[in-house]
């Protein structure tokens, strides 16, 4: 009797989680023909092995601002590993307070993205290291002067030596960003809520996260936001459907146009990465909306043509509040000194 | 035979060592009466009894560049732990690329100092810690912005919680600065060679080494730089017996006379720490002087009326350098994000 009565019981159980079982695991499916779990360990990297000697000389010069003419300035600065690789800041600002053109992206799980900037100019790391060191609104200095700043310091020297292993010369400006690459490439965030969920815990994500991960699909969102980093694949331009006013998309930043000179890509921008999205306002590449309503609403209307109603919006979000991942531990790199040797800041113009 | 070979050969080794013997024990003593080891442990700070919350929240505080007007500058910025505590300027740079009067003092071992600032109008580092935040040239905020911005964050509330344990309303603009107190005073650089020579190990100083202590002692320089921390015990007038030129002493900063407004302390500033001095160029309030050998030369000439020998200099600069001691290993503080009531920062004016 009692044994019939606990059959009776398990059968109706059954029943009534079935259906929510074989909805999850349809949606497990789904997500993953879209999507992969974030790896938790770095990829190769073309052309530049990794080796435990590079990637903390990568972790220095990421934290050192002597990489910056000012002294003042560092990776870190605008790609703060405090706040998930980001300034929040519209635009970053640099070199006698210059205010750049363009939102700082995340520097976390950036080894994923296809190419690098928001208009994608960089094919890797490894070359978008170059820019900011030497772009007159941000570090404002030249590759002379970081490798004469280098040098001067013997500890530097040394640690070149160990990671170029067989190089006459290791300390040159190519090495410098092939450091900062290969610190920069361990710079993931695994684990994510999303990333237990696409693994096959059904439970890692709530109802209403997993409502929002289907229309997240069902919407068109992952057309373009997918793969490993959800983004971060290919270009877009901002307003396919309707292009937003000019104070979200400045009519004078024609994106990747800039890059290829073809009519076709004005307004072109590379899909950014959503993983840890909730940390990395202000959104788009003005930074000019600060909260991740807003920030799904316009592309709702923008690039889907769909008006999202508040309730589809909340649900969007909460989903992408599960690409929230552990954030990488750092410890704080101590710096060698400068010697008589090392140039000294310069915190005027610099031409 | 081979027993009475031994002894004399015993014998002997002891007659020649004895004498250097002798002279590092006389040297030993002689120091143990300016200068004491640095203390592993922070000690009781008074008013700010310390917990690990506290001391936790305190780092994230030191790290948040949200606690000044622009989100851009954090207490890191000028006193930089991967740099020894300062920011290797001449003096700072704050708001708006504004450049403030002094050059930054280390935050490595200021606990153990008399009074903070160089002119010592702080008592202790939670008195320092509001000048910073509030000044127009620093951050450029005010203790209101501060405060609405940190309740605006669940989890910095949830923390202050803790770490004031039975605070009806924890975050307030007091707590911020014991916070960072409590955190600044966990940052010591115990073991020093120096230290461990204090302690007993004679073998921890190379001879040039010990000849510079001596120097340091029999010149008169631990009259004033003496104690735990080798300096910030006490004030002296720069330029005791000859005073150096205005592009060293601007005629502007009286230093402590703006504290007292006593004539007498007309160009008197603290005697600044000298440990880790190696690490902490520029030197003087001014930051005008990049070579220790020459600040020590300045020194001598300007507080002693001695003209020290190049080799004098280079000894007592080989002593020096025995005080630097081992960095704070610093796990760097991963802080949550803004909410929609986080006040934007501020790039222009303030006020």
């Amino acid at each position: 009797m009692r044994l019939l009565n606990l059959l009776v019981l398990g059968i109706l159980s059954f029943c009534l989680a079935f259906p929510v079982w074989a909805g999850d695991q349809d949606l497990l499916s789904r997500a993953r023909r879209y999507f992969e779990p974030l790896p938790e360990k770095p990829p190769a990297l073309k052309g530049n092995p990794l080796n435990p000697y590079k990637i903390e000389l990568g972790k220095m010069l990421y934290f050192d601002p002597r990489l910056s003419a000012s002294h003042l300035i560092s990776c870190n600065t605008c790609h703060n590993l405090s706040l998930a690789g980001v300034d929040i800041q519209e635009t970053s600002t640099g070199h006698m307070w210059q205010r750049g053109p363009r939102n700082a992206p995340t520097v976390l799980n950036s080894v994923f993205n296809t190419a690098q900037f928001w208009d994608g100019r960089a094919k890797d790391l490894e070359e978008q290291a170059k820019g900011p060191v030497q772009a007159s609104v941000e570090m404002s200095n030249t590759p002379e002067r970081v490798v004469a700043t280098l040098k001067s310091i013997p500890e530097y020297v040394e640690l070149f030596r160990k990671a170029f292993p067989g190089e006459k010369d290791p300390v040159t400006f190519d090495n410098v960003a092939k450091a900062i690459e290969a610190f920069e490439a361990t710079l993931l965030t695994p684990n994510s809520p999303f990333d237990r969920f696409l693994k096959g815990d059904l439970r890692a994500l709530t109802a209403e996260e997993k409502e929002g991960l289907r229309l997240f699909m069902e919407k068109g969102c992952a057309n373009c936001h997918n793969g490993i980093n959800v983004g971060g694949g290919m270009y877009a331009p901002f307003g396919v459907v309707e292009r937003p006013g000019a104070d979200i998309l400045p009519p004078g930043d024609k994106g990747r146009f800039a890059v290829t000179k073809t009519a076709s890509d004005e307004y072109v921008f590379k899909v950014p990465s959503l993983r840890n999205i909730a940390l990395t306002y202000p959104y788009f590449h003005s930074g000019k909306v600060w909260s991740l309503e807003d920030a799904v609403s316009i592309m709702g209307s923008a690039q889907l043509g769909a008006d999202l109603s508040p309730e589809e919006v909340r649900k969007i979000v909460a989903f992408l509040k599960t690409l929230t991942g552990k954030q990488p531990e750092i410890v704080l790199p101590i710096l060698p000194p400068s010697t008589d040797r090392t140039p000294r800041p310069i915190l005027g113009k610099v031409k």
